[in-house]
């Protein structure tokens, strides 16, 4: 029997799982983790708004009905491309075709010890880290009497104004002026400032330029700075500096978020040692029209891992590619066993959103542009079609209208092992 | 303004904290944490049933619109009795009533070194280790071929016989015998072993005989092997070694959870060091029939720090004590206050009730005992009703109502940062 094996159970590597069942063939879903995370939502988690079960669904459960997939719970930490194995961190999985959809990590441009300072978004871990940070800013801000000490507590910076960027100020903006509002004592929430940097002219630069306009006006309506054009030059517990075309400036803030740069997983480099794979300067894997890897047409590598140019675009690390191109894997590997001939990958692009906060958002949805509440709206909407879990749809349609109504966001925990007191003090 | 500190935000804290709403004195509430948690739903996050955020509410929104309260997210270190002041981790706070409710930790009766090894449940993170653990065994066994270590991965040894040990053996049973029926491929995880080990010859030795009778019944129904009238001599990474009357007895087992003893908080020894307080062997603080501290009228100690007799029987370490003598020593510092007089403490027994799984339970409502079905479904009841907010109650009925129907358990993650390939390999 045919032994198709996936790396990451993303929605890359998910998708193409689930798009192989009924065939003959067996499926083997290797991932580190035994939950597929809804990254879209990953930020609702670190701003207290969700919970961390209500976005992740466990792979088991997911595949649970599929009676030729199994996961295996492993670390695939290599790959013997002449015997056609993947190496677990315990034993091997030889495969007859691999897709390979391990994803990315955030990337600090070399500044690797800016990483504790100012963590970025990508896990589940990330996230309650992040929600960690920015819960205990205004709880050290309520303690501090010294007002430039208590100013530091209450600026948020957050490096990075593409979707994840915008989406996080904009939560932090409601969070200051209005979840918190009423719940401390010393300290007024809705003074709190958040400033958004990023290294290029505007903000969500993916999206077309009147949108891009429309979410910085939103952003501002909010309370975010947006300083824009600027370069991060440095990064410590104590604050930000940056330089601009013709000077260098400081912020004193004791929280910085990372939504900068994205770097592929270290499979790229696997694939390039072993199958001989070509990387981009970012360290993507540059795959065929079908999607494998040059020299190897068993290999596929797919999602943000993926670097695939179409009518002379990047296609972008965002959900939708990453599961059009693991249906589309699927779809070449039964066609090869049928024997019928493979038409190259295309994505088909249904449109893009970023939301902004209540009734705020921009997006292209089927080339139309929306911004406001219906773009709000709309992301809305498809975010909880898209969730893979009837319940988890319940609960997080629940979760939002309740926080409508009231502001409140109920995900509101400090936890994690470094207990506050242990939380890195600036001096 | 009279100034009441209470420490600890627990059922006793509170409690005593709202019970003093609308009065002219001003509150503050110190604690470690920024939420208040629902620790008997606890084990219910340990295996995976409910999500943290679903039992556990954020201090600051509890006491939001209780203007005389102020929340402080500090770790209270220690005594200035003389000055009637609270040394914080940063700073100090003055009172003229102290209510101390600092709760209880597990206890290792002087082993603990078995604390990594076989951890207790009273934090959130507990809570998640605890899952992790679990979870994590079936996946390793899932992927261990000999059967010998497999079979040490499916067994489950729980030290205690209390309510939590009882809670946690039930719901394990039914994880191994429904949640993860269809999930796993190599494994069939209703093959598990589940042991519950105590010291005493029946477990819950705190209810009427009867009902640990029942409640025994139902367990071994569950296929949960009960081991009474044991001492365990020695944990590690392999397994348990107990002793009985007549023999040494050894189980290979690579998860062990300790729902055994417990230890209270280090504010008694404070207490004893600053305010000369008496201790009982276990540490807890002796107290007046006010709650007070013997010389220190103005110094209150409540919940699982308190050592109290009723009727010749010490007050067990559960939330309704807790939660009356919150309320009773807010009535005292008011009482005072008015130059009324105070009447002694007395704790008025409601019931209590342990869920051993799925239409299965002990307890003792206003003198009846019930167990069955019935003592299940007061048990949901009663437990709903107690969250601390509206939307865990609906969040949690929900849960319970889809995981009644479908077995499912929706909060099936395993996270913290000992991502699985970390996990401690016995060898």
């Amino acid at each position: 029997m045919h032994r198709a094996v996936i790396i990451g159970g993303g929605f890359g590597g998910l998708y193409a799982a689930r798009a192989l069942r009924h065939e003959k063939l067996s499926v083997t879903l290797v991932d580190r983790r035994n939950f597929h995370l809804f990254q879209p939502l990953l930020y609702q988690v670190a701003t207290g708004a969700l919970s961390p079960g209500e976005i992740a669904a466990p792979l088991r459960v997911l595949l649970r009905k599929q009676k030729n997939a199994q996961v295996l719970l492993a670390e695939a930490a290599d790959l013997d491309a002449t015997n056609r194995s993947v190496i677990l961190d315990k034993g091997e999985i030889p495969y007859d075709t691999l897709v390979v959809a391990a994803g990315a990590r955030h990337f600090y441009f070399g500044h690797d010890s800016w990483e504790p300072i100012a963590p970025g978004l990508k896990s589940l871990e990330d996230a309650t880290r992040i929600r960690h940070k920015i819960l205990y800013a205004f709880e050290a801000a309520e303690r501090e009497p010294d007002p430039e000490r208590r100013r530091s507590w209450l600026t948020f910076v957050i490096v990075g104004a593409g979707p994840t960027g915008v989406e996080l100020a904009g939560a932090l903006a409601e969070i200051a002026n209005d979840s918190l509002r009423h719940d401390f004592r010393s300290i007024h929430p809705e003074e709190s400032r958040i400033l958004l940097l990023d290294a290029l002219p505007r903000v969500l630069t993916a999206f077309p330029e009147s949108l891009s306009a429309a979410a910085e006006r939103q952003l501002i309506r909010l309370g975010v700075r947006v300083i824009p054009s600027v370069r991060v030059t440095e990064i410590d517990p104590n604050g930000v500096t940056y330089s601009t075309a013709t000077s260098i400036e400081r912020i004193e803030a004791h929280t910085v978020l990372w939504a900068a740069g994205v770097k592929p997983s270290p499979w790229g480099e696997i694939l390039a040692r072993r199958a001989g794979a070509e990387l981009d300067r970012a360290g993507r894997v540059k795959v065929n029209a079908d999607l494998t890897v040059p020299g190897h047409p068993e290999i596929f590598v797919i999602g943000d891992l993926a670097y695939r140019e179409q009518d002379g675009v990047l296609l972008p690390g965002i959900a939708p590619v990453a599961m059009q191109e693991g249906r589309y894997v699927a779809s070449v590997i039964l066609d090869r066993l049928g024997s019928r001939s493979v038409r190259p990958f295309r994505y088909f692009d249904k449109g893009y959103l970023a939301v902004i906060g209540r009734n705020k958002g921009v997006g292209v949805i089927g080339g139309v542009k929306l911004h406001g509440w219906i773009a709000w709206f709309v992301w809305l909407f498809v975010h909880l079609m898209y969730l893979a879990q009837a319940l988890n749809r319940v609960l997080v349609f629940l979760r939002w209208g309740y926080q409508y109504v009231t502001f409140y966001r109920g995900a509101r925990l400090i936890t994690g092992d470094d207990s506050p007191k242990h939380q890195e003090e600036p001096r």
